[in-house]
């Protein structure tokens, strides 16, 4: 099964998929997103893009956390009553990383997994069906992308880019947008270089993060009350390809932010 | 003129406006874009936000410089040389910062005006009519996308959102997304603070920046290679008000990140 790129897109729809059930541990994602895109009626055609967020992924792998289990230690509990934080959730947050960026000022900015850099490891309170608990990031959110991506196609025929979003900080920046920290089926970086442009001049060096830019696109439908949990994006040229959102990951060597 | 925003929105749509001419110091962008507008038979609608890309912009206000005319100082030649740079573009980019974040590693991040951070003040080499010519920044993003607005108000009868974006790199992560640079006509942060999320929790604290999003939304439309210096968003339930993209920007002392 190939994505055929559509020809270039002149216009992109998105459409919300709502009225999906409380997702619990052990659910099937894909018959859930299958059946919203099927209540929706707008089919599932070559060239799609189906992007999910962290939460529904997580809480159907079983990535949640009751924060009264957690023991906090001595490090979590000092640096969060220091800043009224919660030590379990604290707690957790370091047991997550892989590298503490800052912890200061309130603040715990670390890095997981693969490298997805995000405040208190990405761990997530809000959304949550009972109190008290937590959900973490996927283990994998890429193999997470992937499997929704191998059960649409099974289910439609054809198989779209999947995309799974998060909603995290930005240095410089207020507020918050939508990242990958998933993706199948597609470049997630889309690389310029060397493409003449309007003027026919060679292009210098741009390379779009295409994944994040989904991503953000569909964090406009999104909105965290808005019981958006999923969209479909139609329209977009994408490239396919076999890339990961771990690749849109700057090697720490490389980055002069940290 | 008011802007009712529509209802919670299901789906959006993003049309390229292409088809413009090269745009030239002294330009009436109004004019383009809205005759841009009217060529795709869109029309203009409440609700509706017009997303203009910052070369455009700076080229309609002359903020154009020729390399050949810039006199590069001592440090500029010596940052420039050590990494193969060009002198000048660097010795631009310094006088139109108020903030050197980083200069190693032969990247020079900055802050400019209110407090934009980018890679080389923003300065821009691609797309340009004539060779040995950049752009600058707008001097005033913000003031650009109001007058943007009045004038496609006046020629429509109502009034859009408009959002001025330039593409930018990231810490932590590869590639570059678009962010706004200007906004007019609506809150570009959208403070989910104590709503009630889908299990009726009160959310603890999730501000969206709903301009950037947009922004970014638009660059999938508006890729380098594509010739569509602008779009037209229409489904988004955006909220209407007199921020502006200013209030995007993390007040110095707050960021962890510099």
């Amino acid at each position: 099964m190939s994505v055929a790129p559509a020809p270039a897109a002149r216009a992109l729809q998105l459409f919300a998929l709502g009225g999906l059930p409380a997702v619990e541990p052990g659910d099937d994602l894909g018959a859930l997103i299958g059946d919203a895109i099927d209540a929706a009626a707008l089919g599932l055609y070559a060239g799609d893009v189906v992007i999910v967020c962290q939460k529904i992924v997580s809480k159907a792998e079983g990535r949640i956390v009751r924060l009264s289990e957690v023991d906090p230690s001595p490090r979590a509990r000092e640096f969060a009553s220091s800043f009224d934080k919660d030590p379990a959730l604290i707690e957790l947050a370091l047991r997550e990383a892989t590298e503490v960026l800052r912890m200061q000022g309130g603040h715990l900015i670390t890095a997981t997994g693969k490298g997805v850099v995000a405040a208190n490891s990405g761990i997530d309170r809000s959304n949550q069906s009972r109190r008290g608990q937590v959900t973490l990031l996927p283990l994998d959110a890429d193999r997470s992308a992937e499997a929704l991506r191998e059960a649409l196609a099974a289910r439609f025929g054809t198989a779209p880019a999947v995309i799974v979003t998060d909603t995290f900080g930005r240095p410089w920046r207020l507020g918050q947008i939508d990242f990958a920290i998933g993706a199948a089926g597609l470049r997630v970086l889309d690389d310029h270089l060397g493409r003449a442009d309007w003027s026919g001049r060679r292009l210098e060096h741009t390379v779009i993060a295409v994944a994040d830019q989904l991503a953000a696109a569909a964090g406009l439908l999104m909105g965290k009350a808005g019981g958006v949990p999923a969209v479909l994006l139609r329209g977009y040229a994408y490239s396919a390809g076999t890339e990961t959102a771990g690749d849109l990951l700057r090697p720490r060597e490389q980055d002069l932010f940290r």
